[in-house]
């Protein structure tokens, strides 16, 4: 076969075992671009399917652990909200209703016999991006030589999660390579965005974007290398972390540039409301991920961290908002979201005041360095056995090639790679003195406690126009974790288009020009709250202090 | 000046601070090998001074902390027994006498004045392997090009010892490029085992080993990328820890292979008692690095790991031994040590079981060439400005050529390193799974509580003959804290040669035809112990158990 044809043959089964019924007939004509109110209109779900899939993560959870619904009734309704998403964005990859509905039951039984649940996470169904190894399920990643390669052992996550009494039940999207900020791959397409299906889901961790953000998912669990999990999320206008390096789990999934040891992908969740993220997080800690998988750090969730023992208990925080980072000035609705959560901060009685940018071009320039040092004859390998090509454009056509985040063909040595290496250790080790030196401002007698930022200088953009990622690039150089909280949706009457006539770059000038409110109608806008490495727990709850601001305004 | 006249130039003027009357006039002549003596002998020290340099760290804090003992008297009586280890052994490259004693002065006079001590290491003399940073003090790291270049800055670790109140005082001799395992350059010389001098002190911290045996030092910080900590603590039978990775601040301290992001050197304390491991360790990370240093871990020292509470709270634990690695059998002296090891934690009521070694060949082959994969051109790079040569051997003689740990000019790319990187995150996960599944031979319910090994194939061997670094670099690419315990000293009466005639491999061979018992008489006897990543706590504190029962028997 040539590997059209394995995509052809991949892609007309992926829905063989979903029941006929749960398929909607009426699913709005591709000219619609906004799908995002969709579920609640269509007959295939009930009114306990949109109960239970408009729920909380807590709630979910309380009624689980109460028998109030079951895992077979939850899987079951969050399942045929999924397929939903899938018929409107193409937000899955693999779908193994028969293995998670038998996993549901068994927790049911084992509730009903002993009256106790497995774990933290009983019942509860959890979508995972397609690169995360489930025992007996593809993780082809996009890459067609992959297709038809069968797990053969749990990633340590899913293991994890399975002993917490998660339902692992769909997998999730993502561009071929994963180094991509949207989301299309030869095997299974382009996944789109529900607000705007002409706008990206923003990548690679596109498919839980889509899918969440139309609750097609409680929780979802994406990968972060230089944004992946937070610009869907922040494009999808859901809520996603970045952890700090090595805290979740990783061993046993499948990834790109594996062996690249010095800026690491990780794993992070998604989900439609705070408490997810945090449920997950603090769970899968609880399990001591550090006996299972060697790279993880042994340091399990403290209460004393998350209660801002660090930060004055919480009291009077100051933040420092990053408007723009020097390099690439971010569109009127970003602006207005930034705007947005500094009000409702200084009401909230806290304290805001202005993130100085250091070296955010040297920053991306060295990230960058780092990846596509060997990135390119990665790509090379994994896509050449079945003979499709590397893809070099996130466009709809051809004619939109884009190759900006295309390594050359590399001739980078490793004594040259350890220089770029030290480079960025400078930078790090810089950026900690540049955070620590803000004890000057802030008046707490403490440096600034979170940095609040731009995700992207943009809300979602057209289908391959998302080019620049340095404002979530950053943070994974400097290792920071970053968790994105939803603001506000663009708005074409508010978000006008102001007259600029200086740039800081060409790029700047690129990004001033592509901005039009109209294209932009309805995407929503997002921050992402910043804290220094392995501050876990006190982004959290920085996060949710933000949350609670924004939510009163 | 021709790189041999800069370092004439530089060793003429080495003890330039010295007083005259520091000076032993009797040191033995070259031919008398054991000098380990010799400090309790010579006129130079006082009973005083011999009563302070012989006092453990907890004692030395405690007498200091109570003025019955002043910083500067501590500090002068362990620096004339620095300059006499300095005659008999060649430890030391930077003497900076000035300095110390005057923040010695300082110290004295804010208890004086407050009656209170800076911090937990108040007015202690602390010696640093020579790449320490310490502001106004060179940092040539045995590279001819590097001497003269003035450190303008502290290392953190430095700024973090000076507020606990530590007064550094020397700093120690090490090998040309750092990576080999004994202690030699053309800037300061070799360094010998106080022991024998004929034998080597190890390395790469060989200076620290040297001085601390002689107790010239009470508490000194080496580096350990392979067994650099370990090794020279094991060949001159002192205390040595490898923690794990990013645990004590490195930022500032000049290196070899910067930028190498995959197995990382650690500092790491060494010490003639136990308790300066812990009191250091501890003390360090009460500073909370992970604010000073972008790369330390955010993980406080925890009371709970330190009391063995995840390790049946040290009741009964169950040690593992591996008496070989199956690649090169140790000498008759090792086995001994771990026999003696064995017999002491049984009385104690411990368990014992065999380690089955896994995998150590590959492990040996696949930390040498992440190392090796930029190594050559990094080397060369800081040497050739001088126009010195890299060295290509650790003999006295240009015939022991010895070049185990020389790496070929590289051509290695940034690709290939993945490669090699992703076959070490794949024996870290595998090993883990390996210990994991020990939890069946203990009878504890848990997995094996500790790993005790060699630290070598051998005691300390003669000049040029530490060729096989395998029983420490297995730890440092699986990234376990290890800590070295002296167990005993080679007896030829005891340790005869045993008859071998089948050998795993041609090193086996080598090794067993190096051994002759006279050779390596009175030479220490040492163990490591060893826990899983970050398990520091618990590695100290198992280490006291094995010491404790040691000390029994």
């Amino acid at each position: 076969m040539t590997w059209q044809e394995i995509c052809k043959e991949k892609k007309a089964h992926q829905l063989d075992g979903v029941p006929k019924e749960w398929l909607a007939s009426d699913v709005p004509p591709a000219t619609q671009l906004t799908v995002i109110d969709y579920p609640q209109q269509t007959k295939v779900l009930s009114s306990l399917d949109l109960e239970i899939t408009e729920s909380t993560v807590a709630t979910l959870l309380a009624n689980l652990a109460s028998s109030k619904w079951s895992s077979v009734q939850v899987t079951t309704s969050f399942y045929k909200r999924a397929i939903v998403a899938q018929q409107l964005t193409n937000c899955l990859t693999e779908i193994f209703r028969d293995r998670a509905l038998a996993r549901a039951k068994e927790l049911d039984e084992h509730l009903e016999k002993t009256g106790k649940v497995v774990g933290a996470l009983h019942g509860l169904p959890i979508s995972l991006k397609d690169q995360i190894g489930i025992k007996g399920i593809e993780s082809s990643m996009g890459y067609v030589s992959w297709v038809g390669k069968v797990v053969e052992k749990n990633s340590v996550l899913v293991d994890i999660l399975e002993s917490l009494g998660a339902v692992p039940f769909v997998k999730t999207n993502i561009p071929q390579t994963l180094m991509w900020p949207e989301t299309f791959n030869h095997v299974f397409g382009r996944t789109s965005n529900p607000y705007n299906r002409s706008l990206t889901s923003g990548g690679s961790s596109g498919g839980e974007g889509a899918l969440i953000a139309l609750k097609g998912s409680p929780l979802g669990v994406g990968s972060d290398i230089g944004g992946s999990v937070r610009i869907p999320a922040a494009f999808c206008g859901i809520y996603g972390f970045r952890p700090s390096y090595n805290r979740i789990p990783y061993a046993g999934c499948a990834n790109s540039m594996v062996g690249q040891d010095s800026v690491l992908s990780v794993l992070g969740p998604l989900s439609n409301t705070l408490d997810g993220i945090k449920t997950f997080y603090k769970a899968v800690l609880s399990e001591r991920p550090w006996l299972k998988d060697a790279m993880v750090i042994r340091k399990p969730w403290s209460e004393e961290e998350y209660k801002l023992v660090e930060h004055g208990n919480g009291g009077k925080l100051c933040f420092a908002i990053m408007w723009d980072d020097g390099v690439i000035a971010p569109h009127p609705p970003i602006r207005r979201g930034l705007e947005i959560t500094k009000n409702a901060l200084l009401a909230a009685g806290h304290q805001v005041i202005d993130w100085k940018p250091y070296k955010q071009a040297e920053i991306t320039q060295t990230i960058g360095a780092v990846w596509f040092a060997g990135g390119a004859e990665d790509f090379r390998t994994d896509a050449a056995p079945s003979g499709e090509p590397v893809i070099s454009s996130m466009g709809i056509l051809a004619e939109d090639t884009e190759l900006s985040f295309r390594p050359a063909p590399s001739s980078t040595s490793a004594f040259e790679l350890w220089q770029i290496q030290k480079k960025k250790g400078d930078l790090r080790q810089e950026y900690l003195g540049h955070w620590a030196d803000t004890v000057s401002q802030t008046g707490t007698g403490r440096p600034v406690d979170a940095i609040i930022s731009p995700v992207a200088p943009y809300t979602a953009p057209p289908h391959g126009l998302n080019k620049f990622a340095q404002y979530t690039m950053t943070w994974n150089l400097l290792d920071h974790p970053a968790l994105v909280v939803p603001v506000s949706k663009v708005d074409q009457a508010v978000d006008v288009k102001q007259p600029r006539s200086e740039f800081y770059t060409d790029d700047d000038r690129e990004n001033y020009e592509l901005y039009n409110p109209a294209t932009y109608e309805n995407a929503p806008i997002s921050i992402q709250v910043i804290g220094r490495t392995m501050e876990e727990e006190a982004v959290i709850a920085m996060s949710e202090i933000v949350d609670e601001a924004l939510r009163k305004t």
